[in-house]
């Protein structure tokens, strides 16, 4: 016998009652974009190489996928590239192409490249796989699926509010509670920067804040004195990482401890500005969280992020933000964008742990027809496709294996609704209908069966 | 500025326009598929070379996608294969991945990796895309999107006749009238084969017969002369080709011709006890052709092909057949399966040139709002996330742009409804509501407004 088969390292196979999980909560994500007024496109899982290298710094180049040419075109291998360690250079003399790495840099390309055809301000969103030669663990696989939603063409509040209602109604719609959304702005970062006199170096700054939550503020003291940070600058920032309370209370400690700096105070004020279209969600589960700082190197503006509720220990489940010019990559200026995302692996871990999934998702089955025979299948038949076509979902037993056998199928299969129709049944001319949850069995005549009995 | 970007031949971009299409497409199969049983799984798209190479003879060893392995690995290139001009091993050197380049080889792979977690028999659906090097052309892309469904675990006539219904259901369900359902058996070409007493030239004389449409009788008769079939032989195929008429009666004559060939006495007789189960749809769209014979090297039983309204220059919108064996491959023994597949890209197609695709899919949005002022917005705000969570899909226009532009994005968005409210409307405590169909505009108090108005 042949080896037991495999698939590659960080891919998965989705048995039917995962892709059932998944797509309830990728239904979910599409219907909510919708709502919003966002458009589904989908874009090539291929790139040429030329659209993705550089776009992702030196990381990305190393984790792309890139698929080798096809035929004699491998004969051009640059195998002196290769005898010198040039492996770049080796890869591209045998590939053009390459795997889809994120849904970002291809929807710029598409906007780019489809311009004319497009309505400004084009509000997209792509549901696709991407993949990554990343090193596989828990949560992390090389084959993956994003949910993003951007828009480019048009710069307002509306929309960066608009995000928030989104994330909100989303999880709203998964049934979990407690998702905090957080947000920060780029510009109050900068303007912090300056304030501490070093503001050349927001990123050292930030990236000591951020671990705030693991190490204390004591920690990231430690940690900016090490980077030379000043006791000056630590005593200034004493007060704005202690900030607490309701979020227009944090505003108003901040505006006033950073009202010399002006980037601060606009940052702020468009915060507010975001916020007035927001109030009428209850916005208990929104935080200004001024450690948040994601994405530093193209957010411009806002900057989202959604932690799970405390209980579940995993990463955020949905990030995104303003950026500037994502499709000067490709030639376009001036075009502005906002965007979010939702981690779709991280999502479906959480309604995992909170036992949040629809029991009914269980049920890909409404009823099994059991088989006693041809005969009375045949006579069943007419029923059976009547009902298909009024929405059931029929699994006829297709062999006359002995009744035990298929009531197991029928209770493996979770359907509601197991079907007799043998000899007995065919004399009475009724059926036999039996409830699988609690076993109870009913007669119905024949006359009477239509789809309604499985839908209720 | 730099070059406008484009994507690899024979790869595609897909605008809101199309997915609304393609998605109406696809989840009708999903539904009909579903109705019928069947439970949707997922494999990767990238499978391990050795799960691939040699399932599609050379053509698909030669047309498949290789991913080349990441990082440092690329450095056990084998230079010498190259040399040597072995471009198969020296694809393997740097290369243990495919693209998926079909859903059966990987679905076999699936059932046997997992058989102790499936139920019996098992019905599977699977619509993903798959990728081939193939030159593209009209209606052949580099990757598209399979729609297939197999049952494996059991041998009956029922499933069969479903396959029939299923079809049907589809067809139906899109509107798509007049598609051809055509039947053949794999067991009556055999007994053919014999009768004409060329029981090995099975192959030679389907070759010659799948051009009867095309060349006429006498043509067939030439090229079956030409590859050494007799006067007897051609005198005993010209009944059989001039079978016409109701399909019982087809058979009924095949039948008597053939009644010395017990392998078309089976195939017979089996299709008859397929149709029992069939005759309740109107089966005026279903028809024996016994020029069938696709996938001879795979098919052992029925096998079944679609064909579009004649009107509509296409090949097969659909096709199938039960196999035997097919995990095999992967080592596990005496699996049966039966299985259909629908061609998304021509089904696609059909629907444009009929003009079948419902017109309502080409509304994405149900309103525009259109964009007076900061503080307007900010009143309306609470109403629109009101109807947003009844389902509307609401496009706020996000600046302040002259009416005339913001009256024209609406235009191009096929919104039913565009909605104002400004100065005279926050006066009278009313909102304006324009008919973008048929241009009419009413007045509505803003205390009636409700999801109701936009879903009529």
């Amino acid at each position: 016998m042949a080896q037991k088969p495999s698939i590659p390292k960080g891919t998965r196979d989705f048995l039917p009652a995962d892709v059932a999980r998944r797509s309830y909560v990728i239904n979910t994500i599409k219907t909510q974009f919708e709502r919003y007024g966002f458009l589904p496109i989908e874009t090539p899982s291929m790139e040429k190489s030329a659209s993705l290298l550089g776009k992702y710094g030196e990381e990305g180049d190393r984790l792309m996928f890139h698929v080798l040419n096809s035929g004699e075109k491998v004969k051009k291998a640059d195998v002196a590239a290769l005898a010198e360690n040039k492996l770049g250079l080796f890869t591209q003399s045998i590939s053009e192409k390459a795997l889809r790495y994120d849904l970002t840099v291809p929807f710029a390309r598409f906007v780019v490249q489809h311009q004319n055809e497009l309505n400004f301000p084009f509000k997209r969103y792509q549901v696709q796989s991407v993949w990554r030669a990343d090193r596989p663990q828990r949560g992390r696989f090389q084959e993956f699926t994003q949910c993003d939603a951007d828009v480019v063409g048009a710069v307002s509040p509306i929309l960066e509010a608009e995000c928030i209602q989104l994330f909100d109604a989303v999880f709203h719609s998964l049934d979990l509670k407690d998702a905090t959304i957080r947000i920060n702005h780029r510009c109050i970062l900068s303007g912090i920067a300056t304030y501490l006199g070093a503001p050349d170096r927001i990123t050292d700054f930030t990236v000591a804040l951020d671990k705030l939550d693991k190490i204390g503020a004591a920690g990231v003291f430690d940690e900016l004195k090490q980077k030379g940070f000043g006791e000056d600058a630590l005593a200034k920032l004493t007060p704005l990482i202690a900030l607490s309370g309701p979020i227009e209370k944090q505003l108003d400690t901040l505006e006033s401890l950073l009202s010399d700096q002006p980037l601060a105070v606009e940052g702020i004020a468009h915060l507010r500005h975001v916020l007035r279209f927001v109030s009428p969600l209850n916005a208990s589960n929104l935080a200004f969280d001024l450690t948040l700082a994601r994405g530093l190197n193209y957010y411009t503006g806002i900057i989202y992020e959604v932690a799970p509720p405390q209980k579940v220990a995993l990463g955020s489940i949905g990030a995104g933000g303003r950026y500037d010019d994502l499709t000067a990559l490709f030639g376009l200026k001036d075009m502005h964008g906002l965007g979010i995302s939702f981690g779709l692996d991280r999502l479906c871990m959480v309604l995992e742990e909170l036992d949040l999934y629809p029991k009914t998702l269980q049920q890909a089955v409404d009823v099994v027809v059991l088989h006693f025979g041809d005969e009375f299948m045949q006579e069943l038949m007419p029923h059976i496709i009547g009902w298909r076509a009024k929405g059931v979902r029929v699994f006829t037993y297709p062999t006359t294996h002995k009744l035990k056998k298929q009531m197991q199928f029928a209770n493996q299969s979770n359907a509601p609704w197991a079907l007799f129709y043998g000899e007995e049944e065919q004399k009475k001319k009724v059926i036999s209908l039996k409830n699988m949850v609690d076993g109870a069995t009913e007669k119905i005549s024949i006359d009477t069966i239509d789809a309604s009995l499985f839908i209720r």
